[in-house]
């Protein structure tokens, strides 16, 4: 199942106009229906104090990674809103890429449940973390009144 | 109660080497036992795509003044590794600052039980997040083979 | 401030439907607007494989607080359904009675969140277990179909 | 990969030894290397005050599964202690037997990371709840020192 344009355009331009994805060097590899992956190239200027990327950098892809898996599947005037999330961290995050996918697991009327999964290229079966988020379905305009 | 000065020393001089915290103009305002208070000042390197701070960067202060609060309570061979945290978003996050607060509820032999909150300067009583984070208590040189 | 007489009796007959409270033996001790306390008295009943109480009947104890926590702020046609919630044990749990609190951080259109704890009996300063938890607000009548 | 016998009797003996699993008519239904599968049949004894199986008891069985999936990799002398975990609940609980699954996601020197799915009987493909949790590894008579 492939993405209707409109929807994947509208999550392209949302992404390109977040500061802090352009800070970080990440983009958008894939968007499909429930399901989103980003890639986040390493550098210094995201790392913790041991030179591995911040865990914290790590977690900001699959949020988002998250919220745009979710967004795939809403209409055109809603909106994902992260709820909270819970991640876990399972391995030191090696690599010069590191890549985040969400993929929903309940598209509700009003809250979306989502998986994010991050790994480092090449070491698909080595998760380095684990995230289970919520998402709530927002009309586009409104932030966060919930 | 203060802290240690070769404690304080350790601390500030690990923040320091984060690349992160440099890319986030981000510094430590407080640390005392079991505590730790990190301000973030909004700019348009952290934002998401409505203008307001992303999520991310508001998690990655989070994560480490819970990280930081727990190593003030370690001995000089160990450090805080996160294992895991989960985050509440509960209103926009609107302001030119950012303060987040870590505070340890229970610091064991291997695991430390750290709550965070962050809310907007002058907004101490209207938390925009809440943080509830698990990290590990690692000898100083080991990352994350736990 | 005290809890409106309707809203409260309403609390109660809910809390005295549920089966698992029973089977429990688990009471409410006390409501106020946005807090709740519920007690649990150890018996073999509710036992792990060490003789402890479970951390799963201490986990539902919490919940019960955190979302009647929540409903003491809604509306006569409007209930509390637990999205998620995560949970730290901190200590073992040992006592002949387990006290769980909770407490609404933020009550929103749509959503509440609400923090609780947990400790046995004199041991306030001490807390066995720590919940973070998301509830909606649902009309009465509609069972989860977000 | 089958589980070896002596571990396989290990973890039935300590199932069977849990008071709150006898209260709940639950049984393990699997165990293989890093996973387990728990049965709980539906019953009045554990629902909430709509007549529906309580949040709680699912929690309940999903925290044992996630715990005996991490004991199946550990060694005889060790045994799995619940850290935390997070739980989300997406549909309506409705069934006559849920089914909670457990299987670990990393298994380290001091840390398991377990990932636990519950649906209820023929509903394999709508989930009822998503776990994420974190076990310690601990010396088996030492109980939560950590």
């Amino acid at each position: 199942m492939t993405l209707d344009g409109a929807i994947e355009k509208r999550m392209r331009d949302s992404f390109a106009a977040q500061g802090l994805m352009k800070t970080f060097g990440a983009h958008i590899a894939r968007l499909a229906p429930g399901e989103c992956e980003i890639h986040l190239p390493f550098g210094a200027h995201v790392t913790q104090h041991h030179g591995f990327v911040h865990a914290g950098a790590l977690t900001t892809i699959l949020d988002n990674a998250c919220g745009l898996a979710a967004n795939t599947l809403m209409g055109p005037d809603e909106a994902a809103l992260t709820i909270e999330f819970k991640v876990n961290f399972l391995r030191p995050a090696r690599g010069s890429l590191f890549i985040a996918r969400g993929r929903v697991r309940r598209a509700g009327k009003t809250v979306h449940v989502v998986e994010g999964e991050l790994h480092a290229e090449h070491e698909e079966d080595r998760p380095t973390a684990l995230m289970l988020a919520t998402m709530s379905v927002v009309s586009g305009l409104t932030l966060r009144d919930s």
